[in-house]
Protein backbone atom coordinates (compact mmCIF):
# COMPACT_ATOMS: atom_id res chain seq x y z
CA UNK A 1 0.00 0.00 0.00
CA UNK A 2 2.81 2.57 0.80
CA UNK A 3 3.99 1.66 -2.39
CA UNK A 4 0.51 2.30 -4.10
CA UNK A 5 1.50 6.07 -2.65
CA UNK A 6 4.57 6.18 -3.18
CA UNK A 7 4.20 5.38 -6.82
CA UNK A 8 1.43 8.79 -6.87
CA UNK A 9 4.02 11.10 -5.72
CA UNK A 10 6.57 9.84 -8.53
CA UNK A 11 3.72 10.44 -11.24
CA UNK A 12 2.99 13.32 -10.02
CA UNK A 13 6.13 14.79 -9.89
CA UNK A 14 6.69 13.50 -13.31
CA UNK A 15 3.64 15.00 -14.24
CA UNK A 16 4.05 18.63 -13.14
CA UNK A 17 7.32 18.84 -14.94
CA UNK A 18 5.31 17.79 -17.98
CA UNK A 19 2.96 20.03 -17.83
CA UNK A 20 5.34 22.90 -16.33
CA UNK A 21 8.55 22.10 -19.32
CA UNK A 22 6.87 24.58 -22.11
CA UNK A 23 6.79 27.28 -19.11
CA UNK A 24 10.50 28.13 -20.45
CA UNK A 25 13.18 29.24 -17.61
CA UNK A 26 11.65 32.43 -16.52
CA UNK A 27 11.59 33.26 -13.09
CA UNK A 28 8.01 33.20 -12.35
CA UNK A 29 8.12 29.40 -14.14
CA UNK A 30 11.16 28.16 -12.24
CA UNK A 31 9.47 29.45 -9.12
CA UNK A 32 6.27 27.68 -10.08
CA UNK A 33 8.23 24.37 -10.42
CA UNK A 34 10.17 25.35 -7.15
CA UNK A 35 6.34 25.83 -5.39
CA UNK A 36 4.82 22.43 -6.71
CA UNK A 37 7.72 20.28 -5.69
CA UNK A 38 7.27 18.12 -2.72
CA UNK A 39 4.91 17.85 -0.02
CA UNK A 40 3.04 14.21 1.04
CA UNK A 41 0.50 14.35 -1.96
CA UNK A 42 -2.54 13.60 0.46
CA UNK A 43 -4.81 15.57 -2.35
CA UNK A 44 -3.94 13.97 -5.09
CA UNK A 45 -3.73 10.66 -3.51
CA UNK A 46 -7.02 11.43 -3.04
CA UNK A 47 -7.92 12.17 -6.34
CA UNK A 48 -6.57 9.62 -7.76
CA UNK A 49 -7.95 6.79 -5.17
CA UNK A 50 -10.95 7.98 -6.17
CA UNK A 51 -11.14 8.02 -9.50
CA UNK A 52 -10.22 4.28 -9.28
CA UNK A 53 -13.20 3.26 -7.14
CA UNK A 54 -14.99 4.96 -10.28
CA UNK A 55 -13.52 3.06 -12.95
CA UNK A 56 -11.66 6.30 -13.88
CA UNK A 57 -7.81 5.31 -14.79
CA UNK A 58 -4.79 6.69 -13.13
CA UNK A 59 -3.77 8.32 -16.73
CA UNK A 60 -6.74 10.39 -16.55
CA UNK A 61 -7.14 11.23 -13.00
CA UNK A 62 -3.21 12.42 -12.46
CA UNK A 63 -4.74 15.66 -14.36
CA UNK A 64 -7.62 16.82 -11.47
CA UNK A 65 -4.70 15.23 -9.53
CA UNK A 66 -1.76 17.61 -10.36
CA UNK A 67 -4.77 20.22 -10.64
CA UNK A 68 -5.54 20.29 -6.64
CA UNK A 69 -1.68 20.14 -5.78
CA UNK A 70 -1.02 23.13 -8.07
CA UNK A 71 -3.93 24.96 -5.91
CA UNK A 72 -2.95 23.95 -2.73
CA UNK A 73 0.99 25.40 -3.86
CA UNK A 74 -0.42 28.33 -4.60
CA UNK A 75 -2.21 28.87 -1.88
CA UNK A 76 0.91 28.33 0.53
CA UNK A 77 3.10 30.83 -1.22
CA UNK A 78 0.63 33.28 -1.46
CA UNK A 79 -0.04 32.47 2.60
CA UNK A 80 3.98 32.68 3.25
CA UNK A 81 3.89 35.98 1.85
CA UNK A 82 5.01 38.60 4.32
CA UNK A 83 1.50 40.80 4.31
CA UNK A 84 0.33 37.65 5.17
CA UNK A 85 1.45 34.56 7.77
CA UNK A 86 5.48 35.84 6.71
CA UNK A 87 7.11 32.56 7.10
CA UNK A 88 10.73 31.83 5.74
CA UNK A 89 10.51 28.33 5.71
CA UNK A 90 8.20 25.62 3.70
CA UNK A 91 8.95 22.17 3.42
CA UNK A 92 12.48 22.74 4.87
CA UNK A 93 13.21 25.29 1.64
CA UNK A 94 13.11 29.15 1.89
CA UNK A 95 9.73 30.07 0.76
CA UNK A 96 8.90 31.73 -2.73
CA UNK A 97 9.09 35.02 -1.82
CA UNK A 98 12.29 34.76 0.65
CA UNK A 99 14.82 32.88 -2.52
CA UNK A 100 12.72 35.11 -5.37
CA UNK A 101 10.61 38.41 -3.97
CA UNK A 102 7.46 39.46 -3.40
CA UNK A 103 6.45 40.04 -6.90
CA UNK A 104 7.66 36.80 -8.20
CA UNK A 105 5.55 35.07 -5.48
CA UNK A 106 2.86 36.95 -6.02
CA UNK A 107 2.78 36.35 -9.83
CA UNK A 108 3.67 32.44 -9.04
CA UNK A 109 0.82 32.13 -7.15
CA UNK A 110 -1.33 33.53 -9.43
CA UNK A 111 0.12 31.22 -12.41
CA UNK A 112 -0.68 28.65 -10.20
CA UNK A 113 -3.82 28.90 -9.48
CA UNK A 114 -4.23 29.45 -13.76
CA UNK A 115 -2.61 26.26 -13.85
CA UNK A 116 -5.01 24.41 -11.57
CA UNK A 117 -7.74 25.74 -13.58
CA UNK A 118 -5.85 24.61 -17.02
CA UNK A 119 -5.27 20.43 -15.73
CA UNK A 120 -8.74 20.37 -14.05
CA UNK A 121 -10.53 21.18 -17.88
CA UNK A 122 -7.54 19.38 -19.63
CA UNK A 123 -9.50 17.46 -22.57
CA UNK A 124 -7.01 14.68 -21.43
CA UNK A 125 -8.88 14.27 -18.17
CA UNK A 126 -12.19 13.60 -17.46
CA UNK A 127 -13.73 11.90 -20.55
CA UNK A 128 -16.73 14.27 -21.13
CA UNK A 129 -16.98 18.43 -21.81
CA UNK A 130 -19.57 18.28 -19.12
CA UNK A 131 -17.51 16.45 -16.07
CA UNK A 132 -14.13 18.85 -17.20
CA UNK A 133 -16.30 22.04 -16.92
CA UNK A 134 -18.10 20.00 -13.28
CA UNK A 135 -14.82 19.93 -12.18
CA UNK A 136 -13.25 23.57 -12.87
CA UNK A 137 -16.85 25.00 -12.15
CA UNK A 138 -17.05 22.69 -8.60
CA UNK A 139 -12.75 23.75 -8.21
CA UNK A 140 -13.26 27.13 -8.61
CA UNK A 141 -16.17 27.40 -5.86
CA UNK A 142 -14.09 25.54 -3.54
CA UNK A 143 -11.15 27.99 -4.28
CA UNK A 144 -12.87 31.25 -4.54
CA UNK A 145 -14.09 33.61 -2.38
CA UNK A 146 -16.49 31.03 -0.66
CA UNK A 147 -13.85 28.50 -0.34
CA UNK A 148 -10.62 28.89 0.78
CA UNK A 149 -10.34 32.08 0.24
CA UNK A 150 -12.83 32.98 2.63
CA UNK A 151 -11.30 30.53 5.41
CA UNK A 152 -7.74 32.26 4.74
CA UNK A 153 -9.42 35.91 5.35
CA UNK A 154 -11.32 34.20 8.65
CA UNK A 155 -8.01 33.08 9.79
CA UNK A 156 -6.40 36.57 9.40
CA UNK A 157 -9.48 38.17 11.46
CA UNK A 158 -9.10 35.82 14.18
CA UNK A 159 -5.52 37.18 14.57
CA UNK A 160 -6.65 40.87 15.13
CA UNK A 161 -10.00 39.61 17.00
CA UNK A 162 -10.44 41.27 20.50
CA UNK A 163 -11.79 37.50 21.83
CA UNK A 164 -10.30 34.10 20.45
CA UNK A 165 -12.92 32.08 18.28
CA UNK A 166 -14.70 29.85 19.61
CA UNK A 167 -14.70 25.80 18.72
CA UNK A 168 -17.87 26.38 15.72
CA UNK A 169 -16.09 29.02 14.48
CA UNK A 170 -12.81 27.54 14.42
CA UNK A 171 -14.34 24.53 12.45
CA UNK A 172 -16.01 26.96 10.13
CA UNK A 173 -12.96 28.50 9.01
CA UNK A 174 -11.08 25.19 8.61
CA UNK A 175 -14.09 23.99 6.67
CA UNK A 176 -12.97 26.74 3.78
CA UNK A 177 -9.32 27.16 4.59
CA UNK A 178 -8.66 23.61 4.29
CA UNK A 179 -11.46 21.61 4.01
CA UNK A 180 -13.34 22.33 0.52
CA UNK A 181 -10.05 21.47 -1.25
CA UNK A 182 -10.02 17.90 0.41
CA UNK A 183 -13.76 17.50 -0.16
CA UNK A 184 -13.01 18.37 -3.94
CA UNK A 185 -10.33 15.99 -3.85
CA UNK A 186 -11.83 13.15 -2.75
CA UNK A 187 -14.97 13.62 -5.11
CA UNK A 188 -13.39 14.51 -8.21
CA UNK A 189 -13.00 10.84 -9.32
CA UNK A 190 -17.19 10.36 -9.30
CA UNK A 191 -17.81 13.57 -10.61
CA UNK A 192 -15.59 12.48 -13.46
CA UNK A 193 -17.51 9.37 -14.19
CA UNK A 194 -20.92 11.30 -13.52
CA UNK A 195 -21.49 8.93 -10.62
CA UNK A 196 -23.11 9.96 -6.99
CA UNK A 197 -20.39 11.66 -4.76
CA UNK A 198 -22.20 11.72 -1.60
CA UNK A 199 -20.03 8.58 -0.07
CA UNK A 200 -16.57 10.17 -0.78
CA UNK A 201 -17.95 13.67 0.26
CA UNK A 202 -18.77 12.50 3.75
CA UNK A 203 -15.15 10.70 3.95
CA UNK A 204 -13.56 13.93 2.98
CA UNK A 205 -15.54 16.59 5.09
CA UNK A 206 -14.69 14.35 7.89
CA UNK A 207 -10.92 13.89 6.89
CA UNK A 208 -10.44 17.52 6.32
CA UNK A 209 -11.60 18.08 9.80
CA UNK A 210 -9.43 15.72 11.19
CA UNK A 211 -6.25 16.76 9.38
CA UNK A 212 -6.72 20.23 10.49
CA UNK A 213 -7.12 18.96 14.47
CA UNK A 214 -3.33 16.63 13.80
CA UNK A 215 -1.78 19.89 11.91
CA UNK A 216 -2.88 21.67 15.38
CA UNK A 217 -0.85 18.64 17.39
CA UNK A 218 1.82 18.96 15.02
CA UNK A 219 2.17 22.76 15.85
CA UNK A 220 2.68 22.08 19.42
CA UNK A 221 4.24 18.63 19.52
CA UNK A 222 6.15 18.60 16.30
CA UNK A 223 9.56 19.49 15.89
CA UNK A 224 10.60 22.27 13.25
CA UNK A 225 13.69 20.39 11.65
CA UNK A 226 11.31 17.24 10.66
CA UNK A 227 7.75 19.35 10.02
CA UNK A 228 9.95 21.66 7.57
CA UNK A 229 8.36 25.16 8.69
CA UNK A 230 8.10 26.69 11.87
CA UNK A 231 6.12 25.30 14.84
CA UNK A 232 4.26 26.87 17.65
CA UNK A 233 3.48 30.20 16.12
CA UNK A 234 0.00 29.77 17.36
CA UNK A 235 -0.15 29.32 20.59
CA UNK A 236 3.18 31.83 20.81
CA UNK A 237 0.43 34.17 19.02
CA UNK A 238 -2.15 33.35 21.40
CA UNK A 239 -4.25 31.98 18.59
CA UNK A 240 -7.55 29.48 19.15
CA UNK A 241 -6.91 25.89 17.61
CA UNK A 242 -8.20 23.06 17.98
CA UNK A 243 -5.84 21.85 20.80
CA UNK A 244 -6.22 25.27 22.85
CA UNK A 245 -9.45 24.36 22.78
CA UNK A 246 -10.15 20.86 23.65
CA UNK A 247 -6.18 19.93 25.06
CA UNK A 248 -4.20 17.63 23.74
CA UNK A 249 -5.44 14.35 24.47
CA UNK A 250 -9.42 15.45 23.50
CA UNK A 251 -7.83 16.89 20.25
CA UNK A 252 -6.30 13.78 19.15
CA UNK A 253 -9.36 11.34 20.82
CA UNK A 254 -11.38 13.87 18.27
CA UNK A 255 -9.01 13.36 15.20
CA UNK A 256 -9.57 9.80 15.46
CA UNK A 257 -13.06 9.99 15.70
CA UNK A 258 -13.35 11.61 12.69
CA UNK A 259 -11.21 9.42 10.76
CA UNK A 260 -12.95 6.33 12.02
CA UNK A 261 -16.33 8.51 10.64
CA UNK A 262 -14.51 8.82 7.45
CA UNK A 263 -13.17 5.47 6.76
CA UNK A 264 -17.41 4.05 8.04
CA UNK A 265 -18.69 7.14 5.07
CA UNK A 266 -17.01 4.97 2.85
CA UNK A 267 -18.08 1.26 3.45
CA UNK A 268 -20.42 0.97 0.30
CA UNK A 269 -17.22 0.66 -1.79
CA UNK A 270 -15.91 -2.33 1.01
CA UNK A 271 -11.95 -3.54 0.72
CA UNK A 272 -11.51 -1.53 -2.73
CA UNK A 273 -11.28 1.25 -0.94
CA UNK A 274 -9.12 -0.12 1.66
CA UNK A 275 -6.41 2.78 0.47
CA UNK A 276 -8.69 5.67 1.52
CA UNK A 277 -8.61 4.03 4.72
CA UNK A 278 -5.19 3.77 4.98
CA UNK A 279 -4.78 7.37 3.96
CA UNK A 280 -7.21 8.56 6.91
CA UNK A 281 -4.94 6.74 9.38
CA UNK A 282 -1.98 8.00 8.19
CA UNK A 283 -3.69 11.80 8.26
CA UNK A 284 -4.15 11.52 12.40
CA UNK A 285 -0.48 9.64 12.70
CA UNK A 286 1.49 11.56 10.83
CA UNK A 287 4.42 14.02 12.64
CA UNK A 288 4.93 16.26 9.72
CA UNK B 1 -24.46 52.39 -30.97
CA UNK B 2 -23.64 54.06 -27.82
CA UNK B 3 -26.77 52.95 -26.00
CA UNK B 4 -25.73 48.98 -27.03
CA UNK B 5 -22.10 49.72 -24.89
CA UNK B 6 -24.01 51.64 -22.62
CA UNK B 7 -26.75 48.77 -21.55
CA UNK B 8 -23.84 46.34 -21.97
CA UNK B 9 -22.08 48.01 -18.72
CA UNK B 10 -25.34 48.10 -17.12
CA UNK B 11 -25.97 44.36 -17.40
CA UNK B 12 -22.53 43.55 -16.43
CA UNK B 13 -22.61 45.45 -13.27
CA UNK B 14 -26.18 44.03 -12.30
CA UNK B 15 -24.60 40.93 -13.36
CA UNK B 16 -21.78 40.75 -10.98
CA UNK B 17 -23.28 42.06 -8.42
CA UNK B 18 -25.96 39.47 -8.52
CA UNK B 19 -23.47 36.66 -8.71
CA UNK B 20 -20.89 38.34 -5.48
CA UNK B 21 -24.46 38.97 -3.55
CA UNK B 22 -24.01 35.34 -1.69
CA UNK B 23 -20.49 36.32 -1.14
CA UNK B 24 -21.60 37.77 2.11
CA UNK B 25 -19.93 41.07 4.10
CA UNK B 26 -16.61 40.33 5.02
CA UNK B 27 -13.65 41.91 3.57
CA UNK B 28 -12.64 40.34 0.85
CA UNK B 29 -16.17 39.69 -0.21
CA UNK B 30 -16.67 43.69 0.06
CA UNK B 31 -13.30 44.24 -2.23
CA UNK B 32 -14.00 42.16 -4.49
CA UNK B 33 -17.52 44.27 -5.54
CA UNK B 34 -15.31 47.11 -4.70
CA UNK B 35 -12.54 46.07 -7.30
CA UNK B 36 -14.89 44.97 -10.03
CA UNK B 37 -17.10 47.93 -10.23
CA UNK B 38 -16.51 50.37 -12.87
CA UNK B 39 -14.48 50.58 -15.97
CA UNK B 40 -15.07 50.35 -19.34
CA UNK B 41 -16.01 47.30 -20.03
CA UNK B 42 -14.43 46.94 -23.69
CA UNK B 43 -13.56 42.91 -22.65
CA UNK B 44 -16.91 42.34 -22.00
CA UNK B 45 -18.28 44.07 -25.04
CA UNK B 46 -16.54 42.09 -27.00
CA UNK B 47 -17.28 38.42 -25.60
CA UNK B 48 -21.06 40.07 -25.96
CA UNK B 49 -20.50 41.54 -29.69
CA UNK B 50 -18.33 38.55 -30.58
CA UNK B 51 -21.06 35.91 -29.36
CA UNK B 52 -24.25 37.82 -31.15
CA UNK B 53 -21.96 37.45 -34.10
CA UNK B 54 -22.22 33.71 -33.66
CA UNK B 55 -25.92 33.12 -32.27
CA UNK B 56 -25.22 33.51 -28.79
CA UNK B 57 -27.98 35.08 -26.36
CA UNK B 58 -26.94 38.37 -24.58
CA UNK B 59 -28.13 35.99 -21.55
CA UNK B 60 -25.45 33.14 -21.41
CA UNK B 61 -22.70 35.68 -22.98
CA UNK B 62 -22.85 37.61 -19.94
CA UNK B 63 -21.62 34.71 -18.00
CA UNK B 64 -17.77 34.97 -19.96
CA UNK B 65 -18.39 38.60 -20.23
CA UNK B 66 -18.40 38.62 -16.73
CA UNK B 67 -15.58 36.15 -16.36
CA UNK B 68 -13.50 38.04 -18.25
CA UNK B 69 -13.82 41.51 -16.12
CA UNK B 70 -13.25 39.30 -12.97
CA UNK B 71 -10.39 37.95 -14.27
CA UNK B 72 -8.94 41.58 -15.64
CA UNK B 73 -10.12 42.94 -12.01
CA UNK B 74 -8.04 40.19 -10.33
CA UNK B 75 -4.82 41.71 -12.37
CA UNK B 76 -4.85 45.32 -11.58
CA UNK B 77 -5.52 44.43 -8.23
CA UNK B 78 -2.59 42.83 -7.57
CA UNK B 79 -0.50 44.72 -10.56
CA UNK B 80 -1.34 47.89 -7.62
CA UNK B 81 0.12 46.29 -5.05
CA UNK B 82 3.16 47.70 -3.29
CA UNK B 83 6.02 45.18 -4.17
CA UNK B 84 4.40 45.29 -7.63
CA UNK B 85 3.49 49.23 -9.49
CA UNK B 86 2.70 50.55 -6.13
CA UNK B 87 -0.14 52.66 -7.23
CA UNK B 88 -2.01 54.24 -4.73
CA UNK B 89 -5.42 55.05 -7.77
CA UNK B 90 -7.36 53.00 -9.60
CA UNK B 91 -10.44 54.45 -11.62
CA UNK B 92 -10.44 57.75 -9.38
CA UNK B 93 -10.54 55.88 -6.35
CA UNK B 94 -7.99 54.08 -3.59
CA UNK B 95 -6.82 50.84 -4.80
CA UNK B 96 -7.55 48.00 -2.89
CA UNK B 97 -4.48 47.65 -0.66
CA UNK B 98 -4.75 51.32 0.36
CA UNK B 99 -8.68 50.97 1.19
CA UNK B 100 -7.76 47.91 3.21
CA UNK B 101 -5.01 46.35 3.56
CA UNK B 102 -2.14 44.31 1.63
CA UNK B 103 -3.23 41.09 2.83
CA UNK B 104 -6.72 41.61 1.61
CA UNK B 105 -5.77 42.67 -1.66
CA UNK B 106 -3.86 39.57 -2.14
CA UNK B 107 -7.02 37.43 -1.40
CA UNK B 108 -9.00 39.53 -3.16
CA UNK B 109 -7.55 39.33 -6.19
CA UNK B 110 -6.95 35.45 -5.63
CA UNK B 111 -10.86 35.48 -5.29
CA UNK B 112 -11.77 36.98 -8.30
CA UNK B 113 -9.41 34.83 -10.18
CA UNK B 114 -11.45 31.77 -8.81
CA UNK B 115 -14.83 33.78 -9.49
CA UNK B 116 -13.52 33.97 -13.18
CA UNK B 117 -13.62 30.33 -13.70
CA UNK B 118 -16.93 29.94 -11.63
CA UNK B 119 -18.41 32.03 -14.20
CA UNK B 120 -16.69 30.62 -17.36
CA UNK B 121 -17.59 27.25 -16.83
CA UNK B 122 -21.03 27.91 -14.99
CA UNK B 123 -23.96 26.18 -16.97
CA UNK B 124 -25.97 28.95 -17.67
CA UNK B 125 -23.13 30.18 -19.78
CA UNK B 126 -22.34 28.19 -22.77
CA UNK B 127 -24.77 25.85 -23.73
CA UNK B 128 -22.74 22.47 -23.73
CA UNK B 129 -20.09 20.67 -21.36
CA UNK B 130 -17.56 20.80 -24.12
CA UNK B 131 -17.80 24.52 -24.71
CA UNK B 132 -17.62 25.70 -20.90
CA UNK B 133 -14.77 23.50 -20.65
CA UNK B 134 -13.20 25.29 -23.38
CA UNK B 135 -13.73 28.23 -22.33
CA UNK B 136 -11.92 27.33 -18.96
CA UNK B 137 -9.44 25.85 -20.36
CA UNK B 138 -8.38 28.27 -22.97
CA UNK B 139 -9.08 31.22 -20.43
CA UNK B 140 -6.85 29.85 -18.12
CA UNK B 141 -3.85 29.35 -20.86
CA UNK B 142 -4.39 33.25 -21.46
CA UNK B 143 -4.35 33.97 -17.73
CA UNK B 144 -1.27 32.21 -16.63
CA UNK B 145 2.59 31.93 -16.50
CA UNK B 146 2.01 31.74 -20.78
CA UNK B 147 -0.15 34.68 -21.18
CA UNK B 148 -0.61 37.30 -19.11
CA UNK B 149 0.77 36.50 -16.18
CA UNK B 150 4.23 35.93 -17.97
CA UNK B 151 3.84 40.13 -19.71
CA UNK B 152 3.62 40.95 -15.82
CA UNK B 153 6.77 39.56 -15.13
CA UNK B 154 8.29 40.35 -18.23
CA UNK B 155 7.21 44.12 -17.25
CA UNK B 156 8.48 43.80 -14.16
CA UNK B 157 11.66 42.50 -15.17
CA UNK B 158 12.14 45.58 -17.98
CA UNK B 159 12.02 47.71 -15.21
CA UNK B 160 15.79 46.54 -13.32
CA UNK B 161 17.16 45.57 -17.43
CA UNK B 162 20.19 47.03 -18.08
CA UNK B 163 19.24 48.08 -21.12
CA UNK B 164 15.66 49.46 -22.24
CA UNK B 165 13.14 46.94 -24.11
CA UNK B 166 13.15 46.65 -28.15
CA UNK B 167 10.21 47.23 -29.90
CA UNK B 168 9.96 43.34 -30.55
CA UNK B 169 9.94 42.74 -26.84
CA UNK B 170 7.57 45.52 -25.74
CA UNK B 171 5.47 43.99 -28.61
CA UNK B 172 6.05 40.34 -27.07
CA UNK B 173 5.63 41.50 -23.48
CA UNK B 174 1.74 43.14 -24.62
CA UNK B 175 1.06 40.16 -26.22
CA UNK B 176 1.01 38.24 -22.63
CA UNK B 177 -0.11 41.48 -20.62
CA UNK B 178 -3.10 43.12 -22.07
CA UNK B 179 -2.83 41.20 -25.66
CA UNK B 180 -3.89 37.33 -24.21
CA UNK B 181 -7.12 38.42 -22.12
CA UNK B 182 -8.50 40.88 -25.08
CA UNK B 183 -8.23 37.57 -27.61
CA UNK B 184 -9.94 35.27 -25.55
CA UNK B 185 -12.61 38.36 -24.95
CA UNK B 186 -12.72 38.09 -28.53
CA UNK B 187 -13.44 34.98 -29.22
CA UNK B 188 -15.12 33.31 -26.55
CA UNK B 189 -18.45 34.00 -28.68
CA UNK B 190 -17.51 31.13 -31.40
CA UNK B 191 -16.10 28.92 -28.79
CA UNK B 192 -19.24 29.39 -27.04
CA UNK B 193 -20.97 27.80 -30.75
CA UNK B 194 -18.24 25.47 -31.85
CA UNK B 195 -17.66 28.15 -35.04
CA UNK B 196 -14.27 29.42 -35.97
CA UNK B 197 -12.78 32.07 -33.91
CA UNK B 198 -9.96 32.78 -36.27
CA UNK B 199 -11.33 36.13 -37.95
CA UNK B 200 -12.50 37.28 -34.25
CA UNK B 201 -9.32 36.14 -33.03
CA UNK B 202 -7.26 37.93 -35.96
CA UNK B 203 -9.38 41.54 -34.94
CA UNK B 204 -8.30 41.14 -31.51
CA UNK B 205 -4.41 40.49 -31.63
CA UNK B 206 -4.73 43.83 -33.77
CA UNK B 207 -7.12 45.60 -31.57
CA UNK B 208 -5.22 44.33 -28.26
CA UNK B 209 -1.67 45.75 -29.80
CA UNK B 210 -3.66 49.09 -31.00
CA UNK B 211 -5.56 49.14 -27.24
CA UNK B 212 -1.74 48.96 -25.42
CA UNK B 213 -0.34 51.69 -28.16
CA UNK B 214 -3.22 53.93 -26.77
CA UNK B 215 -2.23 53.19 -23.25
CA UNK B 216 1.62 54.25 -23.99
CA UNK B 217 -0.14 57.49 -25.31
CA UNK B 218 -2.52 58.30 -22.56
CA UNK B 219 0.19 57.86 -20.18
CA UNK B 220 2.03 61.12 -21.86
CA UNK B 221 -0.76 62.99 -22.88
CA UNK B 222 -3.40 62.51 -20.22
CA UNK B 223 -4.61 64.13 -17.46
CA UNK B 224 -4.36 61.76 -14.19
CA UNK B 225 -7.73 63.32 -12.96
CA UNK B 226 -9.53 62.56 -16.29
CA UNK B 227 -7.85 59.25 -16.49
CA UNK B 228 -8.34 58.29 -12.91
CA UNK B 229 -4.62 56.66 -11.77
CA UNK B 230 -0.94 58.47 -11.91
CA UNK B 231 0.13 59.01 -16.09
CA UNK B 232 3.65 59.72 -17.07
CA UNK B 233 5.11 57.33 -14.86
CA UNK B 234 6.86 55.11 -17.63
CA UNK B 235 8.12 58.18 -18.90
CA UNK B 236 9.78 59.36 -15.76
CA UNK B 237 10.97 55.86 -14.64
CA UNK B 238 12.96 55.91 -18.17
CA UNK B 239 10.93 52.45 -19.33
CA UNK B 240 10.92 52.03 -22.70
CA UNK B 241 7.17 52.14 -24.51
CA UNK B 242 5.43 52.40 -28.08
CA UNK B 243 5.81 56.11 -27.69
CA UNK B 244 9.50 56.09 -26.53
CA UNK B 245 10.91 54.05 -28.97
CA UNK B 246 8.56 55.35 -31.84
CA UNK B 247 7.48 58.65 -31.16
CA UNK B 248 4.60 60.21 -30.01
CA UNK B 249 2.73 60.64 -33.91
CA UNK B 250 3.97 57.56 -35.17
CA UNK B 251 2.43 56.05 -32.68
CA UNK B 252 -0.95 56.86 -32.92
CA UNK B 253 -0.48 56.54 -36.38
CA UNK B 254 0.56 52.51 -35.72
CA UNK B 255 -2.39 52.56 -33.41
CA UNK B 256 -4.74 53.53 -36.21
CA UNK B 257 -3.28 51.40 -38.51
CA UNK B 258 -3.83 48.42 -36.31
CA UNK B 259 -7.30 49.44 -35.53
CA UNK B 260 -7.84 49.42 -39.34
CA UNK B 261 -6.39 45.69 -39.80
CA UNK B 262 -8.70 44.70 -36.92
CA UNK B 263 -11.59 45.89 -38.57
CA UNK B 264 -10.58 44.64 -41.85
CA UNK B 265 -10.34 41.21 -40.30
CA UNK B 266 -14.10 40.95 -39.20
CA UNK B 267 -15.14 41.62 -42.99
CA UNK B 268 -16.57 38.44 -43.79
CA UNK B 269 -19.30 39.60 -40.95
CA UNK B 270 -20.17 42.52 -43.04
CA UNK B 271 -22.68 44.89 -41.51
CA UNK B 272 -23.15 42.60 -37.90
CA UNK B 273 -19.95 43.90 -37.12
CA UNK B 274 -20.36 47.50 -37.00
CA UNK B 275 -20.82 47.61 -33.50
CA UNK B 276 -16.91 45.89 -33.09
CA UNK B 277 -15.80 48.53 -35.70
CA UNK B 278 -16.66 51.40 -33.56
CA UNK B 279 -15.27 49.43 -30.33
CA UNK B 280 -11.56 49.41 -32.20
CA UNK B 281 -12.34 53.17 -33.50
CA UNK B 282 -13.10 54.26 -30.01
CA UNK B 283 -10.17 51.95 -28.61
CA UNK B 284 -7.24 54.80 -30.41
CA UNK B 285 -9.34 57.60 -29.79
CA UNK B 286 -9.90 56.88 -25.93
CA UNK B 287 -8.05 59.62 -23.96
CA UNK B 288 -8.74 57.92 -20.11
Amino acid sequence: MDDRFAGIRSRVEAHLADVLNPFGDGPVAEAMRYAVCGGKRVRAALVIEGARLHGVADDRSIWPACAIEAMHAYSLVHDDLPCMDDDDLRRGQPTVHVKWDEATAVLTGDALQSLAFEMASHPDGAETGAARAELALTLARAAGGQGMVLGQALDIAAETAESPLTLEEITALQAGKTGALIRWAATAGPRMAGDDSGPLDRYAKALGLAFQIQDDVIDVTGDAGAVGKAVGKDAAAGKATFVSLLGLDAARARAAALAEEACEAISCYGQDAESLRQLARFVISRQT
